[in-house]
């Protein structure tokens, strides 16, 4: 275990060079249910959309030639032979110089190839008189049209919203084969960690980062399992390590904030199998004691104590990796133009995220003020802020007034 | 009933005019299922976080004052009288020349009100040097320093993400007190219309419309209610709806594309109570059939048959009321800035929607190009486009390279 901090574009590179998003198979979920999924493979349209020649009018069936030379001053006469209403299947087919009244939806008859307007005609028992000509095709919605029987209709990891499930129903797909959700492990260690529900002991704290990293899981396409805190015991903490590994699909652990706990948690993790830990410490602020293992391409991340550094730590390197693992689109974070209300240190050396609120000055520029208490890990510091400000190793502050970039925090997703 | 169409802004008024969103009241959820949920009061806290003056850093706690005047060459000497773990209650308290080795996270003793860090100080034994001066909370965060308690910590109406639920957690909440989930029904109407799972007859076609509005419920914060298919009877309808308008906060048709049942659909909806339909059709398209009923103040929209239109009028007039009705806050469309790949014509007097892909060209502008099929309602419409331009109810077209302003479908909300 090499214990030299690394950069955060060298941990993400890291990332990359071991992580291989593990395929998790694909399962059938009732259509109503499957909001928010990703579709595990292409969906071939097994019926033509119309699945006949349909009207988009009121109006008379015809054959489009029947209609030649007809306009407001030279009518056309065809005869009526039949009407189809809605949802009808016509029994009969136009012979030369017959119409058939049709409604909006309704299937036109064998033959007939248009349809004209009911404004356009008059009619006096089965006499109907025609005032314009109409082309093949006009104001009928070919069968096949909308989708062709065998065609591709939605692709392979595409996330079914409202209108994706209605293409589904209109196929009449009650079920669709999605991918199964990745299910990921999240233990808090700690000495002073209490489980909710147990009554505080005095120089105790509750457990903050399991529920707010199982939330952040399941806003990122995972399914969270809670494995609650970690008994301070290191026979236990890798039996409980063990388990986590082999029944999920990536493993998430956080510190208390002592450090003593923390080390072994880390060797204990570096023990489970290899490459084992391949980012010990990371050159950034806040984060600095993460670590990143993966257990052949399974990866297990250590976070840190801090609720809001485990939390931004997340949403920065393990989010797109539960994304990945669903067939997701990756969710990039959203960045916007403001300005420093207040001169931002950096720590030295060390790739510095402020925590900032956003408002807009009286001359409506967008001004953002770092977080109270973004310095002492405080709880509350990630909920109050809309966003970070990042300030490169390089750089040792950015002054008051400086154009800066803000990544949001809210506003990253696709569809809610 | 005024058969009159009206503009799109008198339609939105109208609903503003009618529409109370009623309370729902609220319901008790455990805290792992809180994930999108809206904060139903104001939270207080109950206890300090920390609950006690913790350690920020491993070193020594100290009284501030007996570090006065202590410097890299100018060692200040003091009593090592304990150690204090993490998790621990200390069982003593510092006298005056004092000092107790204490962890990150660690409980200070009483009387100590600093810490010095471990690498400004030397240590033999019980003796003590110190190298630096310390002032009085340096190191500390202080008990309440995070959250006081009694203080308001969420605000009701607060969405519940991955920050928020990790605060309630540090509070030791396993359940959080939530607005209760608007009910919506669904019902689809249209005698070709025919529900999922049954085999389809000649002339008809599936249920389109009841899934993509139900899911479009789901995204807007709304529990669905569907109803299936009315079947085509006046006193089963009026039965249906009746029931559907008691046991849910709003209810949501969709019409066959025929205008028959159509028209007694929204004759049976006028006679279920007061006001009854205040908008009976508005001069956009796509959705030109819309009807907007309200009994008391409870909203009864009925849609167009087809799915794009209905969905889009969904988007447009009835997304907001599902997320008032549930107390989230209101997540307006995105608008992005594009060019006309194509003229676009708008429906004369009618506001106009065209639905658009968006693509780049090569000088990397975004160019907004109709979407086929957009007119004929086809079902594939929606899905396959990226949002809609808007064209005003006095402009006849869009030409070919003008600068349109594109609402986007797809990131319009919160948080995922």
């Amino acid at each position: 275990m090499n214990k030299k901090l690394i950069t955060f574009e060298e941990a993400k590179r890291a990332i990359e060079t071991h992580f291989k998003p593990a395929d998790l198979g694909s399962e059938e979920s009732v259509l109503l249910e499957s909001y928010n999924r990703v579709l595990a493979e292409d969906l071939i349209s097994v019926m033509d959309i119309p699945p006949f020649n349909r009207s988009t009018m009121d109006g008379y069936a015809v054959k489009a030639e029947d209609t030649a030379g007809a306009a407001e001053d030279e009518a056309v006469a065809l005869n009526v032979v039949g009407a189809i209403g809605v949802g009808e299947q016509p029994n009969f087919k136009l012979a030369k110089g017959e119409a058939a009244e049709i409604v909006t939806g309704g299937v036109l008859p064998q033959v007939a190839d248009a349809v004209v307007m009911m404004e356009d005609t008059q009619r006096e028992d089965s006499q109907l008189q025609i005032f314009t000509q109409v082309a093949a095709g006009e104001n009928v919605l070919a069968r096949g049209a909308d989708i062709k029987k065998g065609s591709i209709v939605l692709k392979k990891g595409t996330l079914l919203g409202a209108p994706e499930i209605g293409v589904l129903a209109a196929l009449g797909k009650t079920s669709v084969k999605v991918n199964k959700i990745p299910v990921i492990a999240v233990l808090s260690t700690g000495g002073e960690i209490t489980e909710l529900g147990k009554s505080l002991s005095p120089g105790r704290i509750y457990d903050t980062n399991g529920y707010s990293l199982c939330t952040a899981i399941m806003e990122s396409g995972g399914k969270p399992v809670y494995l609650g805190v970690a008994a301070d015991d290191k026979e236990a903490l890798k039996k409980i390590l063990q388990t986590a590994l082999t029944s999920s699909d990536m493993v998430i652990t956080s510190g208390g904030v002592s450090v003593g706990p923390k080390d072994y948690t880390a060797e204990i993790v570096d023990a489970l199998g290899k490459p084992g830990i391949v980012v010990n410490g990371i050159a950034v602020k806040p984060g600095k004691p993460t670590t990143i293992a993966f257990i052949d391409t399974k990866p297990v991340f250590s976070l840190p104590g801090h609720p809001s550094a485990a939390l931004l730590m997340f949403y920065l390197l393990v989010r797109p990796l539960v994304q990945r693992l669903g067939g997701r689109p990756v969710t990039g974070m959203k960045k916007v133009k403001a300005y420093a209300g207040t001169r931002m240190f950096s720590a030295k050396s060390r790739r510095t995220f402020v925590m900032v609120q956003l408002e807009f000055d009286r001359e409506c520029r967008l001004i953002a003020e770092p977080v109270e208490g973004g310095a002492s890990g405080a709880i509350t510091t990630l909920a109050s802020a809309d966003g970070f400000v990042e300030i490169a190793e390089n750089e040792n502050y950015v002054d008051r007034g400086l154009e800066v970039g803000v990544w949001l925090f809210r506003g990253t997703a696709g569809r809610a």
